[in-house]
């Protein structure tokens, strides 16, 4: 099962593997890729820079590959990382930081564990 | 803030606003956005049949939106959904069911109920 790069890039949606926050998304073309799995750590092809991309290569903010899933059509890739920080250039963890509708929901881990603290202490 | 449409469709990620799962990513143009927007259901532009499409119309597995997210480039987009169906045409809940590398994760959701239920058994 391999990616179908025969209509060009195909996007990569880089999630954080203990928080499930969506971090980013990038490029890949079959090298990048390639060097994704050899590597274990996230490289790109940068559409506006027409080059690859090494995340974290400059910045120490290396994103270290937990999983890599396929989507059914065979052109996304969805790419669990451990990051060793920010995915954002901007600083922000994730790039994800402009709400435009709608409350930025908390994250299952964090809603879950204060539900379940809440159940703790009422038992106490 | 808005979309940056000027290269033409920009990527939509949608994620399961309970569970955090990624469900699946579209493309959309500036006119599914709108309606996107406004009817709060996720509306898509289809590359292969080159129409618009409203994602479960046919199916009945609509995605009522919860929160729209923009990236720093603007050019990307992270919408979180309550969704009444599987995402996949496939029949599977996600898009995202092949394993290229690594095991599927489980989610921090299932993870973190395991971790805190057996804390909760052995408080017993």
């Amino acid at each position: 099962m391999k990616p179908d790069f025969s209509k060009g890039l195909i996007p990569a949606v880089i999630v954080d593997d203990q928080t499930d926050d969506v971090l980013m998304l990038a490029y890949m073309d079959e090298t990048a890729y390639e060097r994704t799995l050899e590597t274990k750590e996230t490289w790109f092809y940068s559409r506006s820079r027409k080059e690859y991309w090494h995340k974290g290569a400059t910045s120490g903010n290396r994103q270290l590959v937990k999983s890599v899933q396929l989507d059914c059509d065979q052109d996304t890739l969805l790419i669990r990382v451990d990051p060793l920080g920010p995915a954002c250039h901007t600083g922000e963890k994730s790039c994800f930081f402009h709400s435009i509708e709608g409350e930025q929901t908390r994250s299952s881990e964090q809603t879950i564990y204060a539900r379940l603290m809440n159940e703790i202490q009422e038992r106490k």
